[in-house]
């Protein structure tokens, strides 16, 4: 049996009156969340797919390396095609469908969508998540545009927070538009919150540019600027090494506290825009790399030495065997990367290279080492998994549509019927990078409804994984079953889809296309 | 007496009967202008104030210290405060308040105005320059919004043409938005386009990004990439000298096919994003600049060795002696970059900084060495001066407002009446940087009028350089005159308010204020 990982930090806990729920819960696990944007399936050097590939032998991730080897590599993992949307999934456990924040947001009541001949977006939440404020209850759903348009819920850094937890966000947010509550991460449960806010991306990685991007636009544009982070700007740290530094120093101050931590650690990085990392770009342009690949490179090494950094600082503060880590990205590598092969398609795709991400899961005395699981998980199941991690009681008010594969953290091979049966749901009414879609997983079958042009594809990703092979003409009825399966889960989230310009009525569900 | 510099050349091209013009006008010059991008009147290592400046001795510009050594320095030239009305003003010779084109342009029927409360823009001519067709007339001028919101003219390169010139374009062109005509300089009386197209400014201006942005937006926005120069991507060659080089490609085939030429080589630089030039980079850091501002210093100095590499050329193709050049900016520096002290104000802003650009003309032989015009020049003035120097004898459809500086040439600092009772006058009633505004200047009384809050401001130039003291209130006659005057010539000008969000109605003309 695996030796009792908490002793020593329960033994503290007791004597730390101040925390009233350390007494009762003595073992609860920190909990480090370590989300990455826009890295691709194949852009670290550990291998998700069945083989090592071209990409993996490409980028170098030892400290990813190391956690794989500890840990369980998710070779099934999958987060929305876009960022906002997975990150709303992941601080409320529901699917984009549900929770209609199906493209990315910024600007209050403003949609980034890009105009689309004979099809208006629906109204969809431009304005990102709001925390369901005290005493407020939720609407029932309904198919009506949400009132403010905001997804509304209770987000979990605050269920977290209730149990006891010091939450910590760091780096990218991305939770609400400019001008409204969900715009800071502290109207949303969290406690600190370092360098996020409303924007998506950062105006540079560098220092000598303050992580803004004035420098690039007249008149000159501060809603790229990263807030925060003021004793790095004009120094030439990057700013995942100054996110790191700040994320190092609140668990710190969590450990001093002698309270257990959630650390949501979302880089900026690799988003765009693909800058140097002056640390790791020699050894890229060494190997015949140039430009943005060579930077893009560069910045995936920097996101891995934060890995490190945090777990050198875990083991630091003695706490690396409280600790669990899940590592994930947000969505797919953009398509100005190289080709998520074997994977089809990018960032803002239906198919697999948009959604399928890298995924790790570490917790000390529990995983066991380098193991693999192949069981499908979608970014919403991060919140049930983090809250059956912490012992927290709480409940949501929103519908919670994620699974916990807290189970799996154990048994990452044992058989699963459920997941099997499972239907995984993705959802985009929206023009951006990519046309109007949604997609159902079921087993290995996998579902495409294009919404404009009512196309439907069908794949089967156990023998076709580069979705090469559209079966949809050679078996109807399981595209039937497939669309109609697609189209009762979307009614039941309420799903909205495109409207027809002319005459305002949504596009036809999948099921009306198989028919 | 001067010997004649062109007695090679004539003789040359009296033997090139394909170039029917060469034999009756045997004395045409070549003409460079050298039009730099918001390069402000403070940015180069000349001093164009009474002084030198504190930024005079941060840039280091030695080719543009040599052209002022032989050439006529213009303190007190003048653009638009913003780009595309100062470059369709300079292919036109119509001040911005008749051509309309009085913000930047890009995408087609859409302005990049900032939205202001209570009040619309007006249907400025947001697709930009077109050229007039052959067989089409010019409508007579009206305050009607013109129709497909196009200035149309006969440009300059056209008329130069006709008149057997060789016309290249190099660089920025940004005269025609998106998907219209004038995109394409080719369409504007250019046979020979390099790099330009309906964007104004560089993705990129590095080679290893490919002059491109799409490492810096997701999806990818292609609308910024640079044009052609395919040979140049993926190298380490800065923007501006493969510009350079290929302006000097161009110059050699003119040259070698017996052609008078006109080139306009507009660089890019040093307009936003501010990159490191690697060139120049080190001795900018090493005297303790940091981040933009050592960006671009570097930038500068680039744009410097670019000036000196032309010249390098036209003395290599034997033809320096019968070359004129004229370096000027387009506008005033942006606001991120330092003042523009002594002046008030940057690039958008009605005040001197905005406006005051740093200009140079060198024609050989007849240039006095080292000499100032203290004269004020406009930038539509380069139309007829260019038409004068070339022996340019098309008449344009369009009236021209521009007046030719050609004997400032020969005589910089004769007594000049006609100048000094000149009025000079700047019209925009855009929304973009600054709020609306219109500017008169006579003799060295500049009237500010601000649309929107309704108020004038009087300066003295000639003892208020810096604008820091209104006379408006203690001159009240005065500021009713040029208010009058100011009125007067935009009326004639037809030229278009800003509208009452309520009423629809054009917000008053100064002389209804200063009343």
């Amino acid at each position: 049996m695996t030796p009792h990982p908490l002793r020593r930090t329960a033994l503290v806990l007791t004597l730390a009156p101040f925390t009233a729920f350390a007494q009762t819960a003595p073992d609860r696990p920190n909990i480090v969340v370590f989300l990455v944007d826009d890295l691709g399936w194949q852009e670290t050097s550990v291998p998700f797919h069945t083989e090592v590939t071209a990409l993996n032998r490409r980028y170098r991730t030892p400290n990813l390396e190391a956690l794989a080897a500890e840990g369980v590599k998710f070779t099934q993992a999958y987060a929305s095609a876009v960022c906002s949307p997975s990150r709303v999934s992941l601080l409320t456990g529901m699917n984009a469908a549900r929770h209609r924040v199906t493209n990315w947001t910024l600007r209050k009541d403003a949609s980034p969508d890009t105009p689309l001949k004979g099809v208006t977006p629906p109204a969809w939440n431009v304005n990102g998540l709001r925390a369901l404020a005290p005493g407020e209850t939720l609407p029932p759903e309904t198919d009506a545009p949400a009132p403010g348009r905001f997804a509304v819920a209770t987000p979990l850094p605050e269920l977290l927070r209730a149990a006891g937890y010091r939450t910590i966000h760091c780096g990218k947010a991305h939770f609400g538009a400019l001008g409204t509550p969900g715009e800071d991460p502290r109207a949303l449960g969290f406690e600190v919150n370092i360098a996020g806010h409303a924007a998506g991306g950062p105006g540079s990685y560098l220092g000598e540019k303050n992580y803004s991007a004035a420098w690039r636009t007249s008149p000159p544009d501060h809603v790229w600027d990263v807030p925060g982070l003021d004793a790095y700007k004009g120094t030439t740290v990057n700013l995942t090494e100054a996110l790191t530094l700040e994320a190092v120093k609140a668990m710190d101050a969590a450990v001093a506290a002698k309270q257990p931590f959630f650390l949501h650690l979302a880089h900026y990085a690799v988003h765009v825009p693909w800058e140097d990392d002056a640390r790791f770009i020699q050894k890229y342009r060494d190997a015949g790399l140039k430009g943005t690949p060579a930077a893009l490179a560069s910045m995936i090494e920097g996101m891995d030495k934060s890995l490190g950094d945090v777990r050198a600082a875990l083991r630091r503060l003695g706490v690396e065997k409280n600790t669990v880590i899940l590592f994930l990205s947000d969505n797919g590598s953009p398509s100005q990367c190289p080709a998520n092969l074997p994977l089809r398609g990018h960032k803002c795709f239906p198919y697999e290279g948009g959604t399928r991400v890298p995924m790790i899961a570490y917790r000390p005395g529990v995983t066991p080492a380098g193991t693999v699981c192949r069981t499908p998980v979608l970014i919403e199941d991060v919140f049930p998994t983090v809250l059956a991690l912490a012992g927290a009681d709480g409940k949501p008010a929103q519908p919670v549509d994620g699974v916990s594969f807290v189970a799996k953290l154990a048994a990452p091979a044992a058989a699963d019927p459920a997941a099997a049966a499972r239907p995984l749901v993705w959802h985009s009414p929206n023009h951006y990078g990519y046309t109007p879609f949604s997609a159902i997983r079921i087993g290995d079958r996998k579902l495409i409804h294009h919404h404009v042009s009512r196309k439907l594809e069908l794949y089967d990703l156990a023998h076709d994984l580069e979705e090469q092979h559209d079966l949809a003409a050679r078996h109807p009825e399981l595209t039937r079953q497939l669309a109609a399966a697609l189209t009762r889960t979307l009614r039941d989230r309420h799903a909205q889809m495109p409207l027809d310009a002319q005459t305002g009525a949504p596009l036809p569900f999948a099921d009306a296309i198989a028919r």
